[in-house]
């Protein structure tokens, strides 16, 4: 058959490396898209002027645009047939990416184990990113509940990787190049709270909620030549579980990035993913709102132009967020669709 | 608090300067969308041949485009608590704007007002767009109904700046490079009528209707960066005055330029803005309409190639503009949403 | 009158030229939106350094979108009347594409037939896209029902020109570069299956659905300048004989194309146009698959890198393909929506 179909459970094999199609160059056409798409205000990723006296060569591309485009190359071979995104650990954007460059993944397996159904298994990647010369720029482990062919059909012996609770600090150091503190223009960048405002324990209310459309979430996701049907196919999806499209994660990740600019707006950088898990769908119509909260705070080695939080960022949907809706034991509060923890470089 | 609620009406001060965040490069990237979003016509804005044919270094940017993106910044210093953006008057477009150039925006406040109610109060900016240089691209007022935090509170004296009716097109001369008139194709223009064919006078109904649906205009209020939260918050919405999102005039604004073109094709640059309007609200699921008047025509000090047109161009609702809907005294005919007074260049 | 009515029927002259308005500088940011309305994953249109490898300066833009941008200028001067757009035959895409370059297109009269009714008549042009040195780079006939502005005018002679019912293989040659086909990486393509494997009369249902929405066809073509009322105008749609807008027949075009990926991967360009028909309009909210046929191979003279498949691609709207929804006779499946016949280039 000349159509992909989509690997199911029992077509991973651990260890094995997939290397992923349609390399994609990103340029500015991708970073305005972003921004129409999003909002985003930070200043580095939003002027190549600011970007420059900074320390950067020029504005480079959103974290998370070339996280989108990277992750969207692995769907065809991971996840076109996944029931779930189950979670994020261990992610690292390690360097800077710049309008032109030419993006490719590949990805290993490093866990599987079946489900106690035999319908679906999980399994585990590591993703990563890499650029014309097949350097990394960015690496990150993701787990998904995938569907079997053949419930009858066997598996492999379950191996769960041993995946860090979070990312360490002493790793990142790289990823932004040296910032010049003193050309760092709090105005223009749009707040004067620097690294050391911020406190462990803080929670920040980012206000703002944005609608979400059918057609936002559709260019968005094609943009990232995402190919996961669950997105794009209302006729297929009268008859799902939910009834109609569903909007994929990472959308809901940008959203929260860039409310997330309301309150944290010199955390120009996404360095490192802790862990990330997308708590419940969104679906077009809903409202996203967000809140953040700081969990520690670290110095990057040899570096005293910036230092990195460690964040917490929360996403709801129809609920703005003055009350920090949250989780309680294992349960959540029913309005909280994101929870993403994650390794921002800011000012010092 | 490190979150933003942006200004309230006792928070400007008569003569103060605001330098707003977020510069902005402002790419093909950014020319590609406004184009999907408007379906904008004009033949130097569109293509970088005809463009250096007529004397332009390359395609410049479309006026309202660099227009957006500079009021876009205002925004969250500004009007993020407004009730409403009252009007425009003694803009200039100064000088062509060329995608990869940045922009960033400043604003002084010329005038303050309270209502009676003393609940709100009327605040009066001049606003600019800067290159990365500092030097001014664009310069307009604005006023705008601001809330106060607290009814309560002392306002400063009334000063209400004094604003031209109109800008002297004796002014605008330098707004676009000398044009070579011999080389401006008609045909490629899309239109054989230059300045002399058109009289003081002269209405023209702009005959094409755009319907605007929610995740456009979104997109062209978050490429411009505008974080007005009235035009993004379905959620919130439900329980405003209005029940559901407003769209950002500057959308009404770029719609019914680019309606223009079927009739003033050839008036490729707008140079000033007189004065501007917002009579209505416009909706998602509305169709927009133009039409426009010839209020005058002046010659440009020094320049053979190209005069100007006072233009007074109209917008309507859901009512094709056959029969010119228009202002009786103080009224206006309940389709329209917008009143827009200003000199656009047009070759000879 | 200084708006354009559009030309009918009568104001046609066999043999004229007509030279259409509004060149366009087509960018990569325009690339980035055509990806990002139709998820298309051909890797030499994705990736400048994949591209590069292959034979070409740098990514093309895509056949599909020069054909948009090329085919949106002619409407003002061709279809601005037209009650329907009847077929497509004899295009040829005559060579790469790259961004920034200026497209304009003329079109000449080839044909003329007045309706039995005497109240329309079928007009046919060969529209040739062409670039800032005036070389053609993109030629096709298409006929158009277009409305009379009076029943009672005279009509010219009848004259239907004879047009190919395919395109010669043999002249497809210069279509693209030599491809360096040991460089040609099929895990980055997407598949492994190169021309070898494909057998005439094989069939190939695209799986995938992707539902639009009246933001994303709107969008679309406006980035083409298309003019056309019956896209955008939803007030003045109500009264006409669907009751809402209709799809731009390209955007099915587009969205075919790329739907089909995923079963023809390595059919990188599309080189020439057969025939082609929209058979019923699509409307916002519905959703298109397609299926495709291989109606016949052939090499290219001279080239031992590529060869040629002639492709019938099939769409329909809310039925997935898997039963192949087809034309029996003269009466097609409910279903069907487009039906393309297309030589394209894939790499042996």
């Amino acid at each position: 058959m000349k159509t992909d179909p989509g690997r199911f459970f029992e077509d991973f094999r651990l260890g094995e490396t997939l290397r992923h199609a349609t390399p994609r160059t990103v340029t500015t056409g991708d970073a305005a898209l972003y921004a129409a798409l999003y909002g985003t205000r930070f200043a580095e990723q939003s002027s190549d002027a600011f970007a420059r006296a900074a320390g950067y060569a020029r504005s480079p591309l959103d974290d998370w645009l070339v996280f989108h485009v990277v992750f969207g190359k692995t769907v065809p071979d991971i996840s076109l047939n996944a029931v779930a995104n189950l979670g994020y650990a261990d992610g690292r954007f390690l360097r800077p990416v710049y309008p032109g460059e030419t993006l490719s993944a590949v990805s290993e397996v490093i866990g599987l184990k079946e489900s106690s159904n035999r319908e679906t298994g999980i399994v585990y990647v590591r993703s990563t990113g890499v650029d014309a010369t097949g350097a990394p720029v960015l690496t990150y482990c993701r787990w998904v509940l995938v569907r079997k062919r053949d419930a009858a059909a066997l598996a492999p012996d379950a191996h769960v990787p041993d995946l860090p609770q979070a990312v360490e600090p002493t790793a990142l150091g790289a990823s932004c190049p040296p910032i010049d503190a003193a050309a760092y223009d709090p105005a223009l960048a749009g707040s004067r709270h620097r690294f050391g405002d911020y406190a462990v324990g803080e929670r920040i209310d980012h206000r703002d909620g944005m609608t979400v459309e059918e057609a936002e979430h559709q260019l968005a996701t094609r943009l990232y030549q995402n190919t996961a049907r669950v997105h794009f196919d209302a006729h297929a999806a009268k008859d799902s579980r939910f009834g109609r499209r569903l909007i994929y994660g990472g959308h809901v990740i940008s959203l929260a990035r860039a409310l997330s600019f309301n309150g944290l707006a010199n955390a120009f950088h996404v360095a490192a993913i802790n862990s990330g898990r997308h708590v419940a769908p969104l679906f077009a119509g809903d409202t996203v709102y967000a809140w953040s909260a700081i969990l520690a705070k670290a110095d990057l080695p040899g570096r005293s132009d910036v230092g990195t939080l460690r964040i917490r960022t929360v996403a709801a949907k129809n609920q703005p967020c003055a009350a920090f809706p949250d989780r309680t034991g294992k349960d959540y509060d029913p309005a909280v669709i994101l929870d993403l923890d994650y390794w921002a470089v800011m000012v010092r």
